[in-house]
């Protein structure tokens, strides 16, 4: 079981998070609990290492934020006592979880289950901050902001879980954004695949590295709401959604499992480039060298002038840098003017049953074209269809697509 | 060098404790720092622990407070680093300090210095989180409030450091409480014996633990003030008060070094106790076993009738507790009444130098009956002498004494 931070937020949030525990517990399972830091206290020691300096080194860094989570694993193991649960927390560098050394981003190695197993042989719950890990050389580190859904299906993996249950603030995956779509269906099961391709579309249920190696070590990861009122049934009565591998999902599939979309991408146009051999390299391999994502890519048919419009996006947060890496690059690449647009998002549809079939991308193309609504550029995998459109259709694509892949909940 | 939370209350104060840090490096001197939690921090973490279960494990409590040491550390060592003095934190696990596994209030054995060695001979400085150590086994544990000065002088010992400077809000050990006698004089040495005396009979600079501690092992501390400003001279030419053993201290000794005062004091009265062998071990016995500390006994002449009054202190806090061990045991003592008192004050005059002068006793009796206060009780040691007096002539009497002892300023 992985707790949030608005789990943890307070004495009264931990006891209620203890006694979902102890239902656990009763109906018979052994426990492991990850969480997180109390809500807003990561982000205060955040600050205040910045305060301290702004190039500060990462391994104290690591030092100070990891507290959080110590606190907040030592608060629920009391809490958990308190109701009749055996309960020890066991720190990252007590099990311990090896981590690279790649401080305040480590990736979680091994994870010594020795002490863990019989833990919970002896019947106790064992209580594990997120988020953190220990070095070779015995130095703490931490995995990254929202590294604690990580660290859950790590754990879960190293102790071969049955189950592993991320409580967080939604009660599960959604064929859509409900604020968007009222009628959008909570769906039972969703593959790794189509998890990856919805997380990192936008739809923010868990950390994409979580999802990426619960695939990796086969986990079974169930998404649940943290905001049931105790006397709800047990989470294994009131399921969320659950992610699996594709072999699990045996009945007639839908052939689309859900639509994102993701407001935060920003549309970058080159024009006048000189349509000749290199060009394009000229383009990308200065953003690639400093470390922007490029994600979606239309070149033009070439002007009769032998030349052509590139336009490509990047995530929003990267434009003010990819603009000046570009602008120095000026001279290389030959463009005439460089243009960008904020106002554009890129809504996906996602489906492993489009696989086997095809059609997927036409009615996407048609649905949108009856409203009136302009595609700027397209980008396909095996299991999804972007495209980018105008900021202020978002909402109106993503209610026409969901009606037209049949995803509409019959009405209450 | 040791830095307790008020001085570690905010990155400007962190900042200004790195500066400081930074002039005893550039004075060609090698340094470990210990450093309390941020003021209010551990108060909070304590807060969050009693409100998970009042009769929470101090196991977990240990993982739970001693988080506040672990971030000031790692804020320390930042704020040095930033200053260009090479620093790095040691969490208690890592260098580690073995303690007890008496939790909550465990007490250190050995420390490793073989990293810590290396890690000075390398230039760094080494910031160790004071308050926190680890039990065999490997679960943390701490050391009971205000333990952060004897982690100090622990590190001090096992370094075998030249000096422990210990950077508190007062700059030194006065001759008695400069608030009640403007003109007391700090003093420039102390011995430990001394400054045990003076700590445990109120004059709270240092926490007696960490005394007793120095005094082992020979550590010499220095007692500073860390609110001097940043441009102050470094802290070896601005001297606060070094406490020593009693071989340094070779100038002509005063007779009376300090004059310290304790209101926490309450008086209990049993009157008309059957004068008979027994009798004072019925009344001693249930409190010991209660873990009440007595400290001053008088037992008044018998009464024609065949009984005694008896009358002794506990420390204020423990004396609801004291009237109920009491009470219960009215039959076995065979007490009349049971009379208590809060408003008393103990007075002790403190100094190794009495050890061979007569008459230091009879001086405090004389002056303070020359002002007319009443003695109520007595006690003594080798260096001390303690009497009970009513609350209300407490300043009165420091005073007098004072004075009295030839303790007094110039005017300046």
């Amino acid at each position: 079981m992985k707790f949030g931070g608005t789990s943890m937020a307070g004495i009264e949030r931990i006891r209620s998070v203890a006694a979902r525990v102890k239902r656990e517990v009763a109906a018979g399972n052994q426990v492991a609990v990850v969480v997180s830091a109390m809500a807003g206290e990561t982000d205060r020691l955040v600050g205040f290492c910045r305060e301290a300096s702004p190039l500060y080194d990462p391994r104290e860094y690591d030092v100070v934020v990891s507290a959080g989570e110590q606190v907040t694993s030592g608060l629920l193991a009391i809490a958990l006592q308190a109701v009749g649960v055996p309960a020890r927390s066991w720190l990252g560098w007590q099990l311990p979880i090896h981590t690279s050394d790649v401080f305040s981003r480590a990736r979680i190695g091994e994870i010594d289950t020795a002490a863990l197993d019989a833990s919970l042989a002896k019947g106790e719950v064992a209580v594990i901050p997120g988020f953190q890990g220990v070095a070779e050389g015995g130095r703490i580190t931490t995995l990254g902001r929202g590294g604690s859904d990580t660290s859950a299906v790590a754990v879960a993996a190293a102790m071969k879980a049955e189950r592993c249950d991320i409580y967080t603030d939604v009660d599960g995956v959604y064929t859509t954004d409900p604020r968007i779509v009222p009628r959008a269906r909570k769906l039972a099961r969703v593959t790794y695949e189509e998890m990856l391709e919805l997380a990192s579309v936008g739809a923010k249920v868990l950390q994409t590295r979580s999802v990426g190696l619960a695939m990796k070590e086969g986990v079974r990861v169930q998404v649940l709401s943290s905001f049931t009122g105790e006397d709800a049934p047990m989470a294994d009565t009131l399921p969320g959604t659950m992610i699996v591998g594709e072999e699990e999902i045996t009945m007639e599939r839908q052939l689309i499992t859900g639509i994102a979309h993701d407001k935060n991408e920003a549309k970058i146009t080159l024009t006048n480039v000189p349509d000749k051999p290199g060009a394009v390299a000229a383009i990308f391999a200065p953003l690639a060298e400093a470390g922007i994502n490029v994600d979606m890519i239309v070149q033009n048919v070439a002007h009769s002038t032998g030349s052509t419009d590139v336009t490509f996006t990047v995530p929003g947060a990267d434009l003010p840098r990819s603009l000046d890496v570009l602008g120095q690059a000026r001279e290389a690449i030959g463009f005439e003017k460089l243009v960008h647009d904020t106002r554009v998002a890129k809504i996906s549809v996602v489906g492993v049953g489009m696989r086997s079939h095809a059609g997927v991308a036409s009615t996407m193309f048609t649905t949108l074209g009856e409203r009136g609504i302009n595609i700027l550029a397209i980008t396909t995998s095996e299991i999804k269809v972007s495209v980018l459109i105008e900021e202020d259709y978002t909402e109106l694509a993503v209610r026409v697509l969901h009606t037209a892949y049949g995803l509409d909940a019959e009405a209450a």
